[in-house]
């Protein structure tokens, strides 16, 4: 029987700024990447999506970031890692502080933007976050690409894998750059046929038109592109119909 | 027997900047008032100074602020009750996750600067603040002016009274304002005398001569001006020369 | 020979967040109040509006506001006034750097949100924002409503008054405050009517029925409201369809 | 004969943090290098700093940074040429806006921090910092090292080289990394011996042994630590006393 978890990155306004349809994406997914204050979100956008996820029974992930709300976490920043350490423990327990309060929980944890593809490769950041998260509760995963640095320093931490229908792969299961031409799938029936298929056999069509085995226990969708939400919604509905039990992780 | 805290604001320094000697304060104090990030502290400044405390025994409280970097939190905001109580729960609960990491946790919240001043006279406000204590942890007291609005609208809440050695006060036991003349007592030997008088007799000599009750639990001191460390430490040794037993409140 | 200048507020995002339609009021506008940085904008923004004012003719003004992203400079505060001062002159100067290199320039300047309030009944804040404005430059009028503070300490400088069609005004032509109800007016059609009036006549009905004289030189009109730039067009085509020269006043 | 100019960075406070003793650091000086708000600085210090600056006959430059007052500016950003380009721009205006009401202007730019040491090997954020500069004022000087890649795509700008009396250099006249040791030279002899070669024979002693030489028009001098503010004085006394011209390049 396959399983999978769908999450999408969520509570990315800030003040009186909107971004994406929170309440549209929790219909969707199963996991909510919950933005934390530093790249987006502030305490009462936090507050009314972890309340809305408690409601629908969507689990709710810390979408931890370095500081930069002028720049939406994107661009990757020199950090200290014990300064990372503490701020991304800080992200965390204040999302879990206020996800309690609504009857929740913070379940697992997601680097977002540029410090999720840092971690990929740079081992040392990929340690402030694994050490923040061991810090504050050794039993949170981390969510990422299968293949990150992050595997290797988790020493003990759980690592959740996931996959992105809507992005190219490598012959060796890598994401395609999203500077080469092809890196991004824009045919919804090509995606939700992908997600199907990485689902079901745990398998997606390289770029050389290959097969490539792709374990990934999380699948990620996006809300904040004009289609993104209906495209999420086919994706959904295509996995439930192929059977596929739709289940957070964590 | 009598009992005394006392508290001071620590951690408020903020990336490269420092500001007081918060090791020295350390030493003197029962209750570290700890800056959370909204007009003062950062992640690893935090968790340095959660370490700190909990290395020396002494009791962690939530300074909470509006969220004003620029101002220090000296400045009034007319902040919305939902968002200033998201605000407030953020700041706990980041606070909180910090400091259990370090084996403490946060015992008490004491709002800060203009925000402090605001919650003694705006029922709004204070209800707001103590509808995010009561939300994330209904047993953390909280600690304001004697008289102050929190009281009335604590409903349930320990609210902790505090008082100011190097204070005037008027006969009806409110502190004379920081506008008018003489509100701040700069004779070392007068602080000391009224902070013993304060902790043995629960009584202050008002502005107009008369004695006035001052029933409080904790007392505060400053360590961001030259000579407050050492004032700090004189008020300390006098209220333990003179028998009071110097224990947290939480 | 009636003229009427149409302001709008612009270039309110910040970084991957976006508020109103830019391009579609400067269509609209004679008059355009950017943002600076404070409340909402950022550099990059700044320069892309600047630049399609320019290219349509549209005259730019500061929008300058207290510093408060995350309240988007809704919240009063309490500034003291040599730093808001100081903080408006810096905002009037980074616009208007940014403007030259697009070939225009800062021709007025406008407080934004709270300040906008504050400035009107206060006169110590009206007197730090005059003082900004007579020191970076002292031909720069400042806009803002009828009756204002602002009036009475701009010692030399230039004020122009404001009108909105789409807001309910007392019999002593002041604004209906928002907390009361009908304080906006909401039919298009009554808002256009207004619209006219103002600007032949330089009088609108005020809420007891009675005619009040209105001499203003501007009209704001909105553009982050569903048919909020709908509506502008209609008030800009009922003007210039009535005869009224649509004219800057900068 | 021979002329140098003596900078350093001013102004590095922000709201009721300080850093450095601005006023000291000033009679040292011929230029100073004042924040502009983005890694420290706010309106007011700016101002102050300016306001002192005139009264000495001091030359102002602008101090450009990342936008990171978290980090000071000393993280490395992946900002986008563009966005750069325009929020250098934004520090620029707005500093020369300022400076101008207290009787001076911006005569040179200077990078700060981590900017200042990418822009040494990174053309393309060198360039966008050089177009900020083209399109603000063609004739401001910009300061950076000897070598730098600023100097490439400077096309037409003048590029200032400095030199640093208290950092060791490689036999080819780079600075050694602060990762070594030794990069930094304590000895306040060595150093003010290393000040008068530079500024009498433009050479130095690498760290090798072997003489390099070193054409620099400025010499870079610190205030923020210990005995920092005394080594410059002791600096400019002795350049002085070997009959060096101080004089700002701008």
């Amino acid at each position: 029987m396959a399983i999978m978890d769908i999450n999408a990155d969520l509570g990315e306004g800030f003040g009186v700024w909107e971004l994406g349809d929170d309440l549209a994406l929790l219909d969707v997914v199963t996991s909510a990447n919950v933005a934390c204050g530093f790249h987006a979100g502030d305490p009462l956008i936090m507050r009314r999506v972890c309340a809305a996820s408690v409601e629908r029974g969507v689990t709710i992930g810390a979408q931890v970031s370095y500081r930069d709300l002028a720049g939406f976490g994107r661009r990757e920043m020199d950090v200290a890692p014990a300064e990372l350490t503490a701020e991304i423990l800080y992200q965390i327990a204040a999302l879990d502080g206020i996800a309690r309060t609504e009857g929740g929980r913070v379940a697992y944890v997601k680097p977002h933007g540029a410090l999720y593809n840092r971690v990929v490769r740079d081992a040392v950041q990929a340690r402030a976050v694994a050490d923040a998260v061991r810090a504050y509760d050794p039993s949170l995963p981390l969510l990422t690409l299968p293949g990150s640095a992050v595997h290797d320093v988790a020493d003990g931490l759980t690592v959740v894998a996931e996959c992105f229908a809507d992005r190219a792969y490598t012959p060796s299961g890598a994401l395609v750059s999203r500077r080469e031409p092809g890196a991004v799938i824009h045919d919804p029936d090509a995606v939700v046929q992908r997600a199907v298929r990485m689902a079901l056999d745990g398998t997606v069509v390289a770029v050389d038109g290959g097969e490539v085995a792709l374990k990934a226990r999380s699948m990620c969708v996006h809300g904040d592109t004009p289609g993104a939400v209906e495209l999420a919604r086919s994706v959904r509905s295509a996995l439930s119909g192929a059977g596929v039990v739709l289940e957070s992780f964590a």
